[in-house]
């Protein structure tokens, strides 16, 4: 039976353990984490999840379809909360697309139960890596009683996250490019909780949106009637920032500026605010991701991605279902399997690191700018005139699994479509009118085809 | 007294030593490394230096202009060796402008030297620092026994080289962002022995370049007669690469084909090319350079750039001259000088990365392109016409102290004035006719004043 190691009990680590059983492999992991099921986690230390279309189709590669459907919310669009006295509703689509919104331990939970049910799988918690040997293929971990600890390996994946010990140690040979970069905003996690058992205090199919240039507050969905937020402010800096806000009255006094609408929402806000961590926000850029065919990274641990375009876990997701795919097409070649992996995934994985990158940057001023709106209305149009043919950019990343650099280049040439429209005075005007529908017809005909 | 303490005694460690004890700081520098000068240090590990004027420039302000002039040897041009028949000489100024030939370890005894005759600097060799602890300000190093030992430090800079133990804890610290590039081509040493003592095989005062596009030998001239070599090939790759040449007769059967006139020179090419360690390039770009007015980085430490423009020494020469200045300039203020330092070195520093990326990729292929020499040609005689003004991107890298950012940029200017005398064909014709000079000073002027 052919043996292989990952590192990471994760949300990749368990799924790719799942495919990897269920294509015969016999798959060990190790999990420096206790078993989530048998210990008390702690909450705060998270930015909230939303499955789209490329984690959900992984995920019912491994048979979980109906299983993970029970446990998420699905959101149908923006809410933006632009004022106390202002909202304005974006669906995502024409058609009823929609994200998920999940809770990340949940998820976790159910990955676990049904990789521990998987014939070949087995897990061990409470160890963690802190690097490799590759002449003696063996891995060195520390135990929960601080104990140094080996284990052989014929071939190792890597799903140790963002923060990876493989990766660190793969960064000390020669040839390993390597990049992390930090936003300048970092998160935090707040709650608005249940008016009362599974009733939500705002719309509870939307993603709710506070934009206020600089800082922003999103809210996700939870199955019991709470929603999970996430704060975004500048880590540093002389305006509003988690360093300058330390006290309970400049939090109030600079929420109520800014979030005033928020505070009946968030009983516990001077408590959450000073006692859940700040959660910053890097890219990971490296290559190659493979040494020979014994060792792999994958998942955050092979790339970093900024939350903003809602990609990490789907991203490590859709990994792991091309990854396996790789690994059927190369019966017994790991070299070709992996070397095919990082040829499929690579350039995908910096397209998607940039559009986060560069989506968050933008979003929280452009979100509020009457011009993204009026795009954000000329999309849609196109969407109706051309369904099966034209999909936003948004769309493209959440709703279809067109590789990310195809989806991020197809732009290149619908944005000029929607340049020129938005220059027109009808459009201008009255994009709704029947004569708008035509010029818009029109345009995109004239640059497609 | 106020405490510096530096990691590394190397080139910038220990310039960086001299000029602060100068200034009045109590200064202790650590190094790794037992002390050259009273052990046998191996050659093969380092490609050749030559200093140009913003190295020499900081020397003379630590007073060591004379001494460092006597280990020299000026090189006032390329000497290109395009075929065994064909020798094309550069020079690098219509002025005399030179590089300065010079051996790092030479040149590293003589700063250690100085160091240590400086009043108030102490050098204590063999420790390998391995990492700090800012909470109770100490240094963790092991020593020649392989075992820990700890210092303590009110201010630390560290001027550990491109692989720095520093930054490589500081790389964990939220908000670190940082990047390492390698090039794949890697450089190996060989040497030309001395015809007789002090008689060179080669003409002494050029540098002596074989460029073969993916394939380049550099010689640099030594005191004694001899030139020191750097061989640059992939270190992989299906066609010639160090990995693939791994036989005595594959690395004479390519050497025939590639470099033939270089065999006679060098007797010792098979046993070199086996013995002689492979070293790689790296780019390193980081920021912040400190930690508070707790921890500096400084020259490779903080940006390694690949030696393709010959700046890395020079660099780090040049920031211990900015970085002296900054401290003087803001009397017990450290923050303030080690901010004023990055502010004023990072831009720049990041503009003479790329530029020897760039410059590394296209050097090999550009240097044998007759429209590469017709440009160098306009270059030198726009130099001529305007000899107080005008200077090639070249120029102001190596024989000015304009920072290298405002250096890169004034390229774009230039060089449409070039690109559009390229196109003429009074120029293609006899660039030095009367006629093209003329032309070349129009057109100069046109786009200039």
């Amino acid at each position: 039976m052919k043996n292989i190691t990952i590192i990471g009990a994760g949300l990749t680590g368990t799924l790719l353990g799942i495919l990897l059983g269920r294509q015969g492999y016999s798959v060990q992991i190790y999990e420096r984490n206790k078993d989530p099921r048998r210990t008390f986690v702690k909450h705060g230390k998270s930015i909230n999840l939303t499955l789209c279309k490329r984690g959900v189709s992984a995920l019912e590669k491994a048979g979980l379809g109906d299983e993970v459907q029970k446990l998420w919310v699905p959101v149908y669009g923006r809410c933006l909360h632009l004022s106390e006295s202002q909202i304005e509703i974006q669906p995502y689509g024409n058609y009823g697309e929609a994200l998920y919104s999940i809770s990340r331990q949940e998820l976790n939970t159910l990955l676990l139960s049904v990789a521990q049910k998987t014939s070949g799988v087995s897990i061990e918690f409470g160890l963690k890596c802190v690097g490799y040997d590759l002449s003696r293929s063996c891995i060195s971990f520390i135990d929960e009683n601080q104990k140094q600890n080996e284990r052989p390996f014929t071939t190792l994946i890597a799903a140790d996250g963002v923060y990876s010990a493989i990766r660190s140690q793969m960064q000390r040979n020669f040839g390993f490019n390597y990049s992390q970069y930090y936003s300048k905003h970092v998160n935090k996690e707040l709650t608005i909780p249940a008016k009362q058992a599974k009733e939500y205090k705002l719309e509870k199919n939307h993603l709710h949106i506070w934009p206020r240039n600089e800082f922003m507050i999103i809210a996700f969905p939870n199955r019991d009637g709470s929603l999970t937020c996430t704060l975004q402010l500048p880590f540093d800096g002389n305006n509003v920032s988690f360093r300058k806000l330390n006290s309970e009255p400049e939090v109030l006094y600079h929420f109520r500026k800014l979030f005033s609408d928020t505070i009946p929402l968030l009983p516990n806000l001077v408590d959450e605010f000073f006692h859940n961590p700040e959660i910053p926000m890097m890219t990971v850029r490296c290559s190659p991701w493979h040494i020979e065919d014994k060792i792999l990274l994958i998942g955050d641990a092979a790339h970093g991605i900024w939350p903003s375009y809602g990609q990490g876990a789907n991203a490590g997701f859709e990994d792991c279902e091309i990854l396996c795919k790789c690994m059927e097409e190369n019966p017994d070649n790991l070299l070709t399997s992996f070397t095919e992996f990082q040829e499929k995934r690579l350039k995908n994985l910096n397209a998607i690191a940039d559009l986060s990158e560069n989506h968050f940057n933008e979003i929280r001023h452009l979100v509020t700018d009457s011009n993204f709106l009026l795009r954000k209305k000329i999309e849609r149009k196109m969407n109706l005139l051309f369904p099966s043919e034209y999909f936003s950019l948004y769309s493209r990343v959440a709703f279809t699994t067109i590789p990310y650099k195809q989806a991020v280049e197809l732009e290149q040439i619908y944005s000029r479509v929607v340049d020129e429209l938005l220059n027109s005075q009808e459009i201008i005007l009255d994009p709704d009118s029947h004569e708008s529908e035509k010029l818009i017809y029109k345009t995109y005909r004239r640059y497609l085809r």
